[in-house]
């Protein structure tokens, strides 16, 4: 396969080592240490004007939490795929670890002292969530891109996402603590009108490495369970220090438990024989902290928190059975992960229950017209950012894999040789025998 | 095996989403956010008056350890056996969803103040603790009981747990910090009684499904880790802030470091070739955790906690060895992940220790007397309780698993094409070939 | 094999009971509970002179990372291996389990008040530490020696390391507040010499064994990833609160961002077909953390420890390529996990970090003469203790396992019947059967 140039022995270490060279340029002109002099507390979240805690520490078990999130739990949960649980944690934290410091940089650009940017452990959670647009979009078009496409992609991605946060919660002060729509419902379409741009007509029919193993299964479901554990830090680490961050907490906790059992409920609702399926607990258990992200700090109450997350799992887990093979033979919008029925339309319902709570006076000084416009301009700025990266993605300079190597880490990591064994089979035409190693 | 009814396609949504919405609906009657206007530390665990700290976050990281003991700690610690992965790590987090909602309702309706229950994190805490009964249970019955069974267990032996819980910590004012008596040696024997009446002849020479492999046993170390390391918080979360708190944090430290040591001494003893076994080390290095549970906050210095903590090692790894057998076959109680040596026999010592202690004056304001009756009723509602609940359990339209699928996600879940291969070629009598794949 | 009396049965259960017990009997003699009236920040990093926050807990959360990071991080990280993951983590877990316990007394030894050592919070993070020089020469022996072999050097590498730290940390008061010197180098190079003690010629030409598996590799990124996330807690517990502490986790969060693009970039360049390799990005992106750890808290700035990462993650990489292979076959020193790569040489360019650093006057009362010796004497304490332990430990009464078994937990382990099997199929020559279990 020549004309893929899947060979990454330059494009990797040239890209990624200019990336960080510039970053390390940027950084020693720009950032320094915070001192406590500045507010810690007016980064890209402004939500508040009060001051911190006179401890810059106060924030770092939460931060912890939200670091776990991102490098655990989305780096795990999708190792699912049966050939590709390298590429899913190992290029996770590639990555993140890359986007964390290009969106710490850009997220403050607009926000600068004296011409530095201060670090505080709030700017480092706010570094984190904007990595984890990334990595959602990821899911989107996971074991069909190369490393370097997706280290154009988390450049690209982390710019246009810090944009339209800038926008809508710096401008236009827009509602938005656990990020339903900055992060979620932006991640999950700008990753779909990525794959869409990126469309295999060639995998139409599936392909073969495309399903899970037993213990791959087991796998993503340490990251299920982190991402569930962890879901009030991620939506309540930047809230309002006191009751609202308790709200936050408090919203958070109830609206994943009830979408738990929605999710097991509609799990075994849908298939004809009742069983649980793994993909729907792996992710639809996850839609109610998404779905609760924008309204987490209002004041909606334990049993509001608790229909929002019941509302999410359902959804959730019909779109995984109905709407991701309609997605992919009508739009062409193949979407590994199925990110759309966790991230997409939960983050989507999550804009709408802010703009339902903004009307009802839940939070003061937020309305439901703004709320609106932050919805509106985070599905704007993804589909369109989306469109252009998976343009420059699809330059074919990038290695991106052939149908025939999707979905398997062999491309592009050494693997232990019982698996190249298993390859050389598979090319040989002995397709049995690899049946029997799990 | 049309008598058994495992398809649950109709069963577990309808069980499920009617406890949801019943839950919801006394959520929207009952359950506010705590304001910081009422005291927040007057929960179940009734032990203290005196005002927390101001924030109302303090608690929040402990929170966040019991929370990852109880989904990912119980859950990964059951993944042992070969083919129950998905029903272990799922199912926990299924029946601790429910359970976290349906705890914090019960435990709490002893103290509300204006007719409502006030959320702090310290409920949830307590919330999660409930919950905790049941995994523990869960581990006595694992794979021989249906999602629905599991889930009408979890709806009672809460509110058994929290009826006891009630008179012993909140009336008789019993100390059980760490809570030996009221959730370990309660959940065990519990479960124990559920087995007791779930008896399977069938299974009395063993089941072929009923061990692990290799990968599944570090899929189970994954759990021991989480739940040893995390237990100073888990008996020290609810402690009295300050000295108390510290001394149940070290107690439970040392407790369990002791204890590793007699876990590994005494596998390697009672085995002819000295070999360590995974499961004695998997469970019997947690005893320690358990059986200083009562004692954590009394003033028995670390080598106090260290000489329960050997004590509690020792008794754990020879009941798996030569009690758990026993047990079984004298007296039809089939406790697949053997609770009875990590919960039952540790709890007892707790309670027994916590006796000793508070006979030589080890905490202010406790008796030996109070703790024996603590001790006593705790025993008392358990097997009581999980007779009853066993016999409910026992009713044939709850889809309990036929003997010869019992030990198998496949009943309950999709799983992945190989195994179901491997299902047919079972089925087939080619036997051989499953051995090769782990 | 009679003359390796691996059979564990008495001296497993005889050596751990005897130290548990000597140990217990210390603890009774000298060990209390901290109860606030002394000055808890008197430990064995004696680098503050204020006393800490008021509340006996304020470091408890970073103390579970550091927990987290030994018995996950370390544990799992040495699960690479296909049939030695028993060992990696359950060895791990032993070792650790009787390291704090020793660390804590021999640490605290020379600062006691009224003849006893009071337990903090603090003083359990660093007996964790301890533990971490063990885990860290476990790692060059992995496979290849007892667990009575390992609780020997347990006693004596905490004992050496004890000492030394006392002598740099304490009179000489050299800053190391991330143990580049202190654990990394000392661990790494006390494990190295140990290993060139135990040189085995039969392992010249590799071992089937020493390998890694699919999911091998999988269960070992859990361990990289954990210390990955936590390692700004390693680096920071002990710092001084407030700005120190913040720049400690500032400058370790990002050296290990930049570190982690470097692996990647190196593992990818010095790979003919351009292919990520597995052992470097496990280990290799850890290495920034390491080299960070002596300057952490010095007033270096983000780019700083930028600088540090990027170098580190290279050095690291190009060692596990290069140097390692020339390490056995050159100096016969057979370093299973690659810990010069990881600790040795990362821990030593951490040390040259703060000599400069200290030259340039990055933190105050800070010398690099004194930082230098504070490099030699690590060094110097590592290859002594080292080569002495190892002439101690090859003693053949302590069940060393024959080459044959080496990297094979079936000698000290009940393994699961398949894993067996194959040994058997091995034995008898079947070999072509056991690539086809993973």
């Amino acid at each position: 396969m020549p004309s893929y140039a899947t060979n990454m022995r330059l494009k990797v270490p040239i890209l990624a080592l200019t990336l960080e060279v510039v970053t390390i340029v940027l950084y020693a002109l720009l950032v320094v240490y915070d001192t406590g002099d500045a507010d810690g507390h007016d980064g890209t979240h402004e939500e508040s004007n009060t001051t911190h805690s006179s401890s810059p520490m106060t924030l770092y078990p939460m931060f912890q939490d939200v670091h776990v999130m991102i490098f655990i739990g989305f780096g795990f949960l999708m190792t699912l795929l049966k050939r590709y649980g390298f590429s899913s944690v190992g290029i996770n934290m590639l990555l993140a670890a890359f986007g964390l410091q290009w969106g710490l940089l850009l997220q403050n650009i607009w926000h600068m002292h004296d011409g530095k940017i201060t670090v505080t452990i709030e700017k480092m959670i706010n570094a984190d969530f904007s990595t984890a647009t990334v990595l959602i979009s990821f899911g989107a078009v996971l074991g069909k891109t190369s490393p370097v496409q997706l280290l154009i992609m988390t450049l690209l991605e982390i710019t246009t996402f810090c944009i339209n946060e800038h926008l809508v919660v710096g401008l236009l002060e827009v509602s938005d603590v656990g990020a339903s729509m900055t992060i979620h419902a932006f991640g999950a379409y700008f990753g779909l009108a990525v794959a869409r741009v990126l469309y295999r007509p060639g995998l139409r029919n599936g392909h073969e490495n495309e399903g899970s193993v037993y213990h791959s299964d087991l796998f993503a479901m340490i990251g299920t369970v982190y991402l569930w554990m962890f879901w009030p830090s991620f939506n309540s680490a930047i809230a309002e220090p006191g009751d609202a961050q308790l709200r936050a907490v408090i919203n958070t906790y109830f609206s994943l438990a009830a979408c738990a059992l929605a999710a097991y409920a509609t799990s075994s609702l849908v298939e004809k024989k009742g069983k649980l399926d793994m993909v729907h607990i792996q992710n639809a258990t996850l839609a109610g902290g998404v779905a609760v992200g924008t309204c987490a700090d209002m004041n909606i109450q334990p049993f509001g928190a608790m229909l929002i997350g019941i509302t999410a799992g359902i959804i959730s887990t019909v779109g995984f059975k109905f709407l991701t093979p309609i997605l992919a033979s009508k739009l062409g919008i193949q979407d590994t992960c199925g990110v759309h029925n966790l991230h997409g339309m939960p983050g989507i319902l999550g804009g709408l229950a802010g703009i339902v709570a903004a009307a009802l006076g839940k939070k003061d000084n937020v309305t439901a017209t703004k709320q609106a416009c932050g919805l509106a301009s985070s599905l704007g700025f993804a589909l369109v950012g989306g469109l252009i990266t998976g343009l420059i993605m699809k330059i074919p300079f990038w290695g991106q894999p052939p149908d025939q190597n999707c979905f398997d880490d062999s491309v592009f990591w050494e693997v232990p040789e019982e698996e190249e064994e298993n390859e050389e089979r598979l090319t040989h035409g002995d397709y049995s025998k690899t049946k029997e190693e799990a």
